[in-house]
């Protein structure tokens, strides 16, 4: 006989089936890493066997884009799913920089923190380093890290204003709001950020509590360091040992992962905030696209990105699925649990299909914008610039010019930008172009951030 | 109380715990294929899910090297484990070549079949089109393919000298050494060559032999073709479709494998035989390498290479292990039991502990030659340019000169060749201009065909 009683227990077993377990989120950003800087993705001489272990066991990303190729801009975008152009984080931050993300703005941490996710944020942050725009303003339990890039500061940095430099604090390490050391020995970062992280990650898990963990490595951004385990060890150079190192720390966060029981309850992303920095042999590689970090072409934002999740992420798969940083806001915070903001234009998409069903995704739609403006857009296959930089070869010049005929390429057919081909598709330029009027019209920018 | 029987039946029995089985061995080989253009390496939009699965449960190389950055010298040292320069086959045949690989060159399918294996090449051999030259007289048991590239014909080719090229025969597909067909469908060949080759993989498991397998694809090498279940369907255009198709054939190879219970038993390997071809959209990626075919820049000769073996190599495993298709030789003869011939230089080391143990594998050494001349050379993590093509930046001009000043490049900090730095390592370029020297004066060539 069917009880009431038992019709409860009936019902919200079949609840408890049918809603999968809130997962824990472990997001690692690389700095300025290079899509063609991992094994996994076709390096010679970077060995990445922990980076690549992620690949096997789970999927590869080969469309997935940051919103910006510079480092605070991508970052405001990974946490607010929203173009910098409209959180007003559209701008990279300086030391002497007062602003941050603006108090309104509703990040990842916020919404998990919300749904009773412990939280916490090591590494770089650069999105406000004054006390009221660190991590703990917006949603982190915890920080522990240089709260902007390491070469920001009177005895790293390669700025040639030496006035304003020298007016730079020294790199300050900071716990919550509080500068715990001043100018740390950055061999050490990748070391003792990956400490907070497990440590962070066994505490959470034997609280019996979800967990949210940003770990935003410094490294491979110049200058780079590696501790002594490191050093001299990769035949890549200091580029490659830095890149070894980050590799090792994503094997520790994996194997305390799997120690505390984690393993299949926990989704690790790791990707990188842009392309790779034109500082010669200290700056990495963009593999088969053109050009690298501070432009809008492929190789500035189109980023190495992996998702290991075993038993629900199937493992070995390579997908062409496109997909932006923005996306994770809107997925992380609803595998959390959490709704995702109704009052302001949330850029990012749900991409739990692409993650968990290996669906194609929906289609490429991006506006890139870089130093201010937008300068390109993708939609498709068609990707058309109407302002660029460093468009005769060779030449390595970060600022950009209008362009009288914008240029357009299918970077389907042709991902590394070779091919010129706007006076064949004119109908696609025409499209494309009032696209971009379109959006311009609908758009209200964020609260500029200096 | 053991017997001398007994005793007897035991050695036996350790015996054959000792020596494990030998294995058959298919070896997979595309035609201009980049480095690029899989999944498996980073390529974006070509769709490559057999090839990235082989990676998956397989080895996956970085530092894989052709001999030669064209077909016919390209697939000589493959065959022979020789310097094209040496076995006589230092140029690239075309349809009024009499010529071919000299007699006295000695075959992995020699060597194999001497030892039990049946022997199959299917596809394209470009070692020699007349009777004598052709894959039978070479150790294989049977041959199905066209016997040079795919644009050699009246029909198909490019070729400028119209008087020579109108000389030419159709483009001819032969079973053994008969023409079967004058310029066959090339949409259907990939898949015609697959089922030649899974025939004899089904037909040799069930005769209980040993298997050596050469199956050398038609594609993905200009004119562009695909089968309708494939044309049209790949992001990347017809080549992309050309490379599904290929990657179908993979599968269907690996899955007649397993099904006929060989799956444990049987080393596939993949590999190109030059970089991509300078052919616009036709041609593909060589990824993060300089140029490509036709050049002896890494683009020309480095190649993707997979090698699988479920239970004997390792799954999921990126190696930065140097080796080059001369090596197959000698790694596919020792695993079937041949002696490798001691009457002449053989330029291919056993690979067995790179493929079986992971090992780091020998220092790099590889001498680039092409259209004749010796032009690089490499040993360790440094590579001499002594005379090079396509110098300045966005030059595509195969047309190769002497450099007053060799180049030397780090190519394991430096694989995409664009730091240039002689002048800083003088005592390098010293070394390897004498190791140069020493070389070509310990060198007998070939007899030279044409």
């Amino acid at each position: 006989m069917i009880t009431r009683r038992s019709l409860f227990a009936l019902s919200f077993t079949a609840a408890l089936h049918a809603a999968p377990k809130r997962p824990n989120i472990v997001m690692i950003y690389a700095d300025d890493l290079g899509y063609g800087d991992l094994g996994c993705y076709g390096h010679p001489t970077i060995k990445t066997p922990n980076l690549d272990r992620m690949a096997a066991q789970g999927m590869k990303f080969t469309q997935f884009y940051s919103a910006n190729p510079y480092c605070s801009p991508s970052r405001s975008a990974l946490m607010t799913g929203r173009y910098p152009a409209r959180n007003g984080m559209n701008v990279v931050l300086f030391p002497d920089s007062k602003g941050g993300l603006p108090p309104e703005e509703i990040t990842t941490a916020v919404l998990l923190k919300q749904q009773g996710y412990s939280t916490a944020c090591v590494g770089k942050w650069h999105l406000g380093h004054t006390p009221n725009f660190l991590p703990k303003s917006f949603g982190f339990d915890s920080y522990f890290g240089i709260p902007y890039s390491n070469d920001m500061s009177p005895a790293t940095s390669a700025n040639q204003n030496l006035q304003r430099r020298n007016a730079w604090p020294p790199t300050p390490l900071i716990r919550d709001a509080e500068v715990m050391e001043s100018e740390p020995d950055q061999s050490q970062l990748t070391r003792r950020y990956t400490e907070q992280a497990t440590t962070f990650i066994r505490k959470s898990s034997a609280a019996k509590r979800p967990f949210f963990l940003y770990l935003a490595h410094t490294m491979p951004h110049w200058p780079l360091a590696a501790s002594a385990a490191f050093k001299g060890k990769s035949a890549r150079g200091l580029y490659g040992d830095a890149v070894s190192e980050l590799d090792w720390s994503v094997g520790e966060v994996l194997k305390t992962i799997e120690q505390s029981g984690e393993g299949k309850n926990t989704l690790v992303f790791f990707s990188s905030d842009n392309g790779p920095a034109p500082v010669g042999l200290e700056g990495g590689s963009a593999g088969l696209y053109r050009d690298g970090k501070g432009t809008t072409w492929e190789g500035g934002v189109r980023e190495p990105a992996l998702a290991w999740l075993p038993g629900r992420i199937a493992a070995g798969v390579t997908t062409s699925a496109f997909a932006t940083t923005m996306d994770l806001f809107t997925t992380f915070s609803q595998l959390g649990g959490a709704r995702i903001p109704a009052d302001r234009v949330i850029d990012g998409q749900d991409i739990s299909d692409v993650l968990f069903r290996n669906a194609e995704g929906r289609e490429p739609l991006l506006f890139y914008y870089n130093q201010g403006p937008l300068r390109a857009v993708r939609k498709g296959a068609w990707k058309l610039h109407i302002s660029a930089c460093n468009v005769a070869p060779g030449v390595n010049d970060r600022r950009y010019q209008d362009l009288a005929k914008p240029l357009l390429f299918n970077v389907e057919i042709d991902p590394s930008e070779k091919f010129e081909c706007a006076a064949k598709n004119p109908e696609t330029v025409e499209e494309l172009l009032s696209l971009i009027e379109k959006h311009k019209a609908s758009f209200t920018p964020g609260r500029a951030q200096t």
